[in-house]
């Protein structure tokens, strides 16, 4: 019996898909994501336990895939592989809006959660700008971060429970939907951010928060020096109430603008963009709030230049920049894009030494609120990577505390860079850790480690 | 040579403590805490490192110990084994206000660092009562809850790096101080709420947080089927600024009253008494904003009652009763104690069961707003307790997505609760990562597992 009717026998022979089949879906932001050439739809926790046993008695390895918005490789599969696709294990089971907890199939999109929460007046902690198609599953499997990880954190702090299916079909039931629960080893944490390696998420309780009642934006130009004393200021002056600082190195913010035709800019000639995200109980008590903050930051001079937007408009004229780095990709033959993590206090020594080292000026943005920079490369057609990661994983390495990925995950793309970054008994604690939950190298092999 | 003489080679004679010596401390709240009779007190990393090689090579196992308030016999030791103790390394390595990031050593004690960070206008995300002696270290090691989850999370959600040493003197530098860091598995999190059995924390880079500007409290009164739509209408009503609701059942609250001696009591007569704290930009705002909130659930009926605290005196004296939980083990020969965790929805139901079980009434109090209850039982001098653990371990079973530890971890204490309460594979996933970190069983071993 071959594994297609094998699996056929566990989820129907119309939820079996070959080559050509294949070639009629998006392969996502992962170009070969498809090269299994076999996928595989579970519609249950018990039909994947089944393939999974399949697969194992088959002698196939298993890619687990979601929505493919991954940036790493990380659903990239191969001949002798299965594809395990969750687009039938997609049902919202409970909203418990007085627990705050959200229970959810893996195959539910962000989105639809968060359309679901909407009317309750609830939302996902999490948000990222690929939230129309990557799933909670596919979320929880790589640590999502994006752009509310100061205010709520990375996707593993919304995690209350898991339901784990094991490369042999095991099916870990970790799911009590509690803020609080120390029995024993917390080993969901073990398969969040694990790129699909130890375990298949099956079910996912997580946490939802009240949506803001208001909120309100600001763009503020300062030096670069002055990050560090305005950080403590807006910590200090809006407490609960900071909600994003996301920042723009000139490079970046002319290259854009520029791109996209922007006439009229909000502000010009900084040394830093920022822009500042506040929430509170009404727009207009999130608004006061961040004056009341900003105000004695330029009279000090520590600002250059500030502007708060009073209407939706302005919101998003202050965040267009921000939003648009795909115009880079757009525009260039070959667009660089790296992930990197930094204490608050190395960020501008970091760009300073990247421009000073680089053939072409370094085009940076991030979410400095959270150490965690997006520096690109625009350059023309036929340039290559290599000299590029050198640069930007080298200097990293000058600096301690650094991360290779702040939020992308490894995948396969930064697989070398996690090897030359991370101290050898590091990387060998990470490999008992996939030899204690999939000791064949069954489940996304050569991802990762 | 004798283990004694070996460890002293390493940390001298004069921080390795024979039973004389061990005799003269406080033993904490675990009366075996001593039982080894050996303690160690390294004063650095590679101390702790050279320790664990001796213990090793000796053939003795290893107990780590902190601040000593852990409640489950978590530190409980006894002949073959060595104590490890912290108190040499409790310095306060680095405050990073604008990062938001505290660099310490485990021994520091959670007091310590909130003074230490008062002055830079921030705090620890956790706070609990033992806070004048526990130690950051044993927080981690023991994932600490206390009263600010619901806005903070556990302390596993503050912890952004750490240094572990294993049992055979390996160092796992995994201290990168960063909110956002997906390179490779999260080891970090394997060590957290491990109580000593996977390693040991030798260093700690913690999230640390603005302090509130100004706060409010309340206490309502409310019949239990309510609680519901008063958790839902608080989310809603006050966002980010809702950052604690706890509650305490009319028996604790009667019992406790009587025993203080509280001749004027805030609320009298209601089903279930509820102390709500709201965050603001100053107390009259939080207050105002608590007013706000309460006043439509009054007109509604959902609450019986409600007091907004117009001072720090009618705040103290709205927190007295949910304090003072110490006053039964003060009065009653036998003051069982339980820790338990249930969906908000369930709640008053395993109230209500326990009550018609029990041949005692249940003392119950306890974080609703993280669906955390504490049980207690105030009994006459030598009641067994192994009914009450019959009792209140079998209700639960009964309740789908319930713990048997909400925040106090295992140790020796909750052991057959845990292994009653968890599913064969998950005890089995358990054991997988004892096994791959401590393959040798010589970290805390018995406890947990």
């Amino acid at each position: 019996m071959s594994a297609e009717t094998a699996f056929a026998g566990v989820v129907g022979a119309e939820h079996v898909l070959g080559p050509a089949r294949l070639a009629l879906r998006d392969p996502g932001w992962c170009a070969g994501s498809q090269g299994a050439g076999l996928l595989v739809r579970p519609g249950s926790t018990a039909e994947l336990a089944e393939v999974m046993r399949v697969a194992a008695a088959e002698g196939l390895s298993v890619v687990a895939q979601g929505g493919l918005t991954g940036l790493v490789d990380g659903t990239w599969s191969a001949p002798g592989q299965a594809i395990v696709s969750f687009e039938r294990m997609a049902r919202i089971v409970d909203l418990d809006a007085a627990q705050g907890v959200a229970v959810v199939e893996p195959g539910v999109t962000l989105a639809a959660l968060d359309a679901a929460l909407a009317p309750l007046g609830l939302m996902a902690g999490v948000d990222i700008a690929a939230r129309d198609s990557c799933t909670i599953g596919g979320m929880v499997a790589t640590n999502a971060g994006g752009t509310r990880v100061l205010r709520y954190g990375m996707t593993r702090a919304s995690v209350l429970g898991l339901e784990v299916v094991l490369a042999d079909g095991t099916v870990l039931d970790l799911m009590a939907p509690l803020l609080k629960n120390n029995a024993g080893y917390d080993l969901k944490q073990v398969f969040i951010g694990s790129e699909g390696t130890l375990g298949l998420v099956s079910k996912v309780a997580l946490r939802v928060f009240a949506r803001p009642q208001g909120s309100a934006c600001a763009l503020v130009g300062l030096e670069p020096g002055a990050l560090g004393a305005v950080m403590v200021a807006l910590r200090a002056g809006l407490g609960d109430g900071l909600a994003a600082i996301e920042a723009m190195w000139p490079g970046y913010y002319d290259t854009v603008a520029g791109l996209i035709g922007l006439t009229r800019l909000p502000m010009a000639g900084q040394g830093l963009y920022v822009i500042v995200e506040a929430t509170g109980t009404s727009d207009a008590a999130a608004r006061s709030a961040l004056e009341a903050c900003l105000e004695p930051l330029l009279e000090a001079g520590l600002l250059a230049d500030a502007v708060i937007a009073q209407s939706q408009a302005d919101r998003a004229a202050i965040w267009r920049i921000r939003e648009e780095s795909g115009a880079i990709d757009a525009a260039y033959g070959v667009a660089l894009s790296y992930d990197v993590g930094l204490r608050l206090a190395d960020l501008q020594g970091y760009v300073e030494r990247l421009t000073a080292r680089s053939p072409a000026p370094p085009l940076v943005f991030g979410h400095v609120g959270d150490g965690n920079l997006h520096v690109m490369f625009a350059l023309p057609e036929g340039v290559e990577r290599a000299p590029f990661d050198a640069l930007v994983y080298d200097t990293l390495a000058e600096i301690a505390g650094s991360t290779v990925s702040a939020e992308h995950g490894i995948g396969l793309e930064k697989r070398a860079a996690l090897q030359a970054a991370l101290p050898p008994p590091v990387l060998a604690a990470m490999r008992s850790l996939k030899a204690a939950f999939d000791p064949q190298n069954r489940l996304n092999p050569g991802k990762v480690l």
